[in-house]
């Protein structure tokens, strides 16, 4: 696996484009009444001509068998060991949900629950809908503390993300879920070593935690939440000091623009659907040398479990993958974050496919893009973090290692 | 490569069955005639029709070019990075002969040897037969150390187990091979930073060769022992909480049953043949998530150098197969720990070929088990450590990593 300061340290620059287009969750599992994947069925002339000229392989976000969560997905394409850099859950929640954060908020990820006698008989609160969620959260808007802002926004159902905007507060604290029913929620703890710092925060939290327990009395089934999941920003290198490479991130979904604005891509405007992305790529084409592209319906479609709906995406994306390819990028990645089998209906651990093209590639004999034919691409099957010096090599944006 | 603790933390339960069929040896190398391996020759309808409802690869127990024991080799497929958690030669030949080891016990490979003038004329005195070695071995069980009791049994030829059952001993004492002939047999020494526990065994040690020297003095040509690979027993996380499983082990041979057991694996009674062991796996089906079964005769053939006898060792396995599948285990697994070519008549480097079945994989275009084929599997060529993850994946007993 590469190793990301020997990459940096090789870097150099040149006038190549890059684009990475990830199709959110593109992976799947074979339908078993034909045998053939999401990807496999979907009519994908455009993508099957670019596997043709492309070389291909799959990738592990992670390693076998572990299902990445999207954060650490990305962070891998991208060249971030993800177990090395891990982004807090709290930060993912916040960045997910579009809270603004800045390097001195602490950021949690909480879960509404339901409280009788003193005891959690819920831990979420039977999973009540997106729209009560909302109105709490405006409820609990209404909270002040002292010289510290508490920002809650809903998620799903029964989790929200709450982040704390102030300085001098620390992410060495505890979670208070107890992780199960029959017990109270834990008070919030400054962990072994958190010094003065954590002992501060866990006095807010739990100070917080007490007013929100007053405004929630009345509630019925929510009335109370857990918090876990205490992270601040993680200090990153910038992908653009890392590599010499102006990066722009064309997402529109807030959790994949806040995790590329984590590495130091620079976001570029557009519209929501994949054509306005398109037309954004277009229009930013001279003041980037790489493009993240992020297309999110595969994996929305794949959690819902919605095989044809999963299908009918990536037929969408190869219909208007013609207006990418004429931009002549000199290199062009076409993959996923990870699977998100519709059978599934989440996020898997099977490799993703992913094609390669370069003038600077060897060929393979893969000549359409899906799962079985990619396991036996050129590229093999290998870690998605190898996937950014792989891109930089083909962009001629890396130096020989050693004499 | 998966990371253990990376793994285990991931861990949660379901009441999904695993098993893992190793047979010892599998892997080999063809037969100049023929251009097929041992696998490759056998008839085996019931492995070539589970390939084809599986995925496949080829794993490597350690990495390209490394020929491991079958220690490190299970270590691996247990998901224990066989480096990181080394068992040493001491312990493996004491658990290899079915001495029972306790934590405090000290463990040594022996090899008798002859001496002539003071120095050692042959290391292995000319390879001894087993039966003069067991007569050896019972004669030196006369020898009494005060407060240690030295229990020594015949490996093969001029091989032997010797183990020491004490308290307060140390495994950081050198051995007395030389390692050339023309040498004097070394004194046992504390290593460096090995304290009074140390020394004190080194002593013991010392004492204990005297007396052996004495009991040998008119063999020939097997005068005297030289001793290696001093170690106790490891340290080792246990596979039940490593992962949340009850992992029960149908194996017959004492050193796979004490590596079982050394990760923590419960020891399911069986007989000797495998539709002994079969019938044990029958029996204890509701009791376990995880069985490692063991078949051995595969490597003894491959290391007798009998080409044709591992074939059949293959397909008497095959034969017996559908009693195996019949308990439709939710992750099978056949593979091998380490190749062992006829050919080559011991352990090799090459790659086991492996298959998985879950109804949670890809398919590939495997629809034969042998090792071309699971050349190109859906799986690659991969670690051994990465096939724990992969099976508990497939169990759906691993949560997702991150958010």
């Amino acid at each position: 696996m590469s190793d990301i300061e020997l990459v940096s340290g090789l870097s150099t620059s040149s006038p190549s484009r890059m684009v990475l287009l990830v199709l959110d969750g593109l992976g799947g599992l074979p339908n078993p009444g034909t045998g053939l994947t999401e990807l496999e069925t979907a009519r994908t002339p455009n993508l099957d001509a670019l596997a043709c000229e492309s070389i291909c392989g799959l990738i592990h976000a992670i390693s076998p068998g572990i299902t990445p969560g999207s954060g650490p997905a990305h962070m891998a394409l991208f060249g971030y060991d993800p177990v090395r850099f891990e982004v807090g859950r709290g930060v993912l929640s916040a960045l997910g949900v579009g809270i603004d954060l800045g390097p001195e908020d602490l950021a949690a990820r909480i879960n509404f629950c339901t409280i009788e006698g003193g005891v959690i008989t819920d831990r979420r609160a039977g999973r009540i809908s997106t729209d009560m969620n909302a109105r709490l959260c405006e409820k609990l808007a209404g909270i002040r503390l002292e010289g510290v802002e508490a920002d809650i926004r809903p998620e799903k159902e029964h989790r929200a993300a709450l982040v704390f905007h102030g300085s001098g507060l620390s992410e060495n604290v505890t979670s208070t879920d107890p992780q199960r029913t029959g017990l109270a929620p834990l008070p919030c703890e400054a962990l072994p070593g958190g010094g003065e710092a954590a002992e501060r925060t866990a006095a807010m939290v739990n100070a917080y935690l007490d007013k929100v327990a007053g405004v929630l009395v009345d509630e019925h089934p929510a009335n109370m939440i857990v918090t876990r999941g205490f992270a601040k920003l993680p200090d990153l290198p910038r992908i653009t000091d890392l590599y010499s490479i102006r990066a722009g991130a064309v997402a529109t979904y807030p959790m994949y623009r806040a995790v590329a604005e984590l590495v130091g891509m620079e976001l570029v405007e557009t519209g929501p659907s994949f054509s306005d992305q398109l037309e954004a790529l277009q229009g930013a084409w001279e003041e980037y040398d790489y493009f993240f592209i992020h297309y999110k319906y595969t994996d929305s479609r794949g959690e819902d479990g919605d095989f044809d709906a999963k299908v009918a995406c990536i037929e969408e994306v190869d219909r208007l993958l013609p207006r990418l390819i004429d931009l002549e990028p000199d290199v062009l990645v076409v993959t996923g974050d990870h699977s998100t089998p519709a059978l599934l209906k989440g996020h898997s651990w099977h490799p993703s496919p992913l094609l390669l093209r370069s003038r600077w590639e060897r060929r393979d004999y893969v000549d359409s893009f899906g799962e079985s034919a990619c396991a036996r691409g050129g590229l093999g099957i290998f870690s998605a973090m190898d996937l950014m010096p792989l891109m930089l090599a083909n962009a001629q944006r890396l130096n020989k290692f050693g004499a």
